[in-house]
């Protein structure tokens, strides 16, 4: 049990690594490959790479957080990779307890969690702003995992729309066919920003506390949800780089990020546990977009 | 008793109007007084009215909220006032019994409030950000007033930081000289970015739950704050105000607004309290700055 747990959290976290690196190598590429529009006289953008650590006291663990900032097409994308653990507060615990049952955790309080997570924010009003965050989760009693991810554009387009989540079911229904129409619904409810009654974006997916007791199943499931995240958004970039927009474009933008940051401040569970436990907020908050508006 | 609550009520709720009124006609006043700078030859920024509901049934009270955009000093600045009624959730009933225990709310869950609250960002970066509110909150069982105000400074200028204190020390001493120390303490751990571990500006005074058992000398304290805030803000307002300033300095500024949204979202209090109880959201979100950037 104690090995099985080691071998998990070796697996989980090598595939966390590997996905980001995927990421980060298809997101350069776009830059490398982008021949039009209004910043192609830029260098291609280029993520620049910072670890991160979680605590002061260099023993909770880390990870590293690369951004890309005012490329030719990304004007701010982080993609976050941590592996960390620690002891839960009294107030994570109480967080966790709200959503799931999990006896015996607070005899001894400690976890592991590592995921991998990317926030995009395009320069361009066309092209959606994009999130994708898959994680496990584990304690003495427990272990699950999480994430989803969900596109923000900043003025709809159904085909965009459609097609996003048409990659998103496909890598659902390869596992179970109960899980796109489930977590669907369950991305369309997380990512409301309730003060509004507004989505902050056309939703996706979102899973979490997902431990049917197959782990091996499990982790597959995760990591198709990662592999879809690029099938699902690099066709939809591919369509709009070549667009151009209006100044009109830009303020909806602006303006659409400052809901994003609404989201992500007040309701957003990853920032919340990433702020409380203590990890880095620089990396916390990469996911903030780069210029926002309340006019 | 009862006509007793129904007096206070109607004295807080009419001196929080005035003091909006005075604050509003000092800030008008202001633009039409600008005689240099930048943006000197827009016409003098003006407040646009708004009504505001709590809730959607037309019965939980509302308010008025000036905004002024775009103007000569103020980029944008609001101006609230309202004064609600209903019930409390029981998520705000058990926020409010962490700070202080309030025996017997549980069975009348009824409240009323009202205050006036006021964010201001200036164009200029030499020009400090301000916050001020005073509020009076009752249920049937406990009525207190709260409050405060915080200077909020893009690059610090310690005769301005110095100056601000002063006045509002000024303010507080003639009520009880245990105040100040008091209310600045609290204002100094209130508006903290805790993730950060660093203050949201150079602080001010902060108090809450405030209830000597002496309802008219805690309603004079709540309106010397008020009026101490137009002592301490509008001379530091007329002495930067024809400063020039760089884009460096611009970009310190919407740097230091993204933390001050951070500040607003996360832990506000009134923020929390007006998106949960179910008040306008651009109500509550007027505070928001105008631009900010997470670079």
């Amino acid at each position: 049990m104690i090995a099985d747990a080691q071998t998990h959290k070796d697996k989980a976290s090598a595939w966390f690594e590997e996905l980001r690196n995927q990421i980060c190598d298809a997101f350069e590429n776009l830059e490398d490959t982008q021949t039009t529009g209004p910043f192609v006289d830029r260098p291609a953008g280029r993520f620049e790479l910072t670890k991160t650590q979680r605590g002061t006291d260099g023993d909770g663990g880390g990870g590293l957080m690369s951004v890309m900032r005012g490329g030719r097409l990304f004007e701010k994308v982080g993609v976050n990779i941590s592996t960390v653990h620690g002891t839960l507060s009294p107030m994570m615990i109480k967080a966790m307890a709200a959503r799931k049952d999990i006896p015996g955790l607070e005899e001894n309080p400690v976890f592991w969690a590592s995921g991998v997570s990317l926030v995009a924010h395009m320069n361009s009003p066309k092209t959606p702003a994009v999130h994708m965050n898959t994680r496990m989760f584990w304690t003495p009693v427990a272990s699950w995992f999480g994430g989803g991810s969900d596109l923000n554009p900043m003025m709809e387009v159904s085909e965009d729309t459609e097609f996003f989540h048409d990659e998103l079911k496909k890598a659902c229904d390869k596992h179970n066919p109960e899980y796109y129409p489930k977590f669907k619904d369950w991305a369309d409810e997380y990512f409301m920003i309730k003060h509004w009654g507004e989505a902050r974006g056309v939703g996706g997916i979102f899973f979490d506390d997902h431990d049917t007791g197959d782990w091996d199943a499990d982790f597959a499931f995760t990591q198709d949800v990662g592999r879809a995240f690029l099938d699902a958004f690099l066709p939809i970039t591919e369509k709009r780089r070549t667009e151009t927009w209006t100044d009109a474009d830009r303020e909806v933008q602006l303006i659409k990020r400052g809901r994003y940051a609404e989201f992500n401040l007040v309701y957003d569970r990853g920032t919340h546990f990433g702020l409380q436990s203590g990890h880095d907020p620089s990396a916390v908050l990469m996911s903030m977009p780069p210029v926002a508006k309340w006019p």
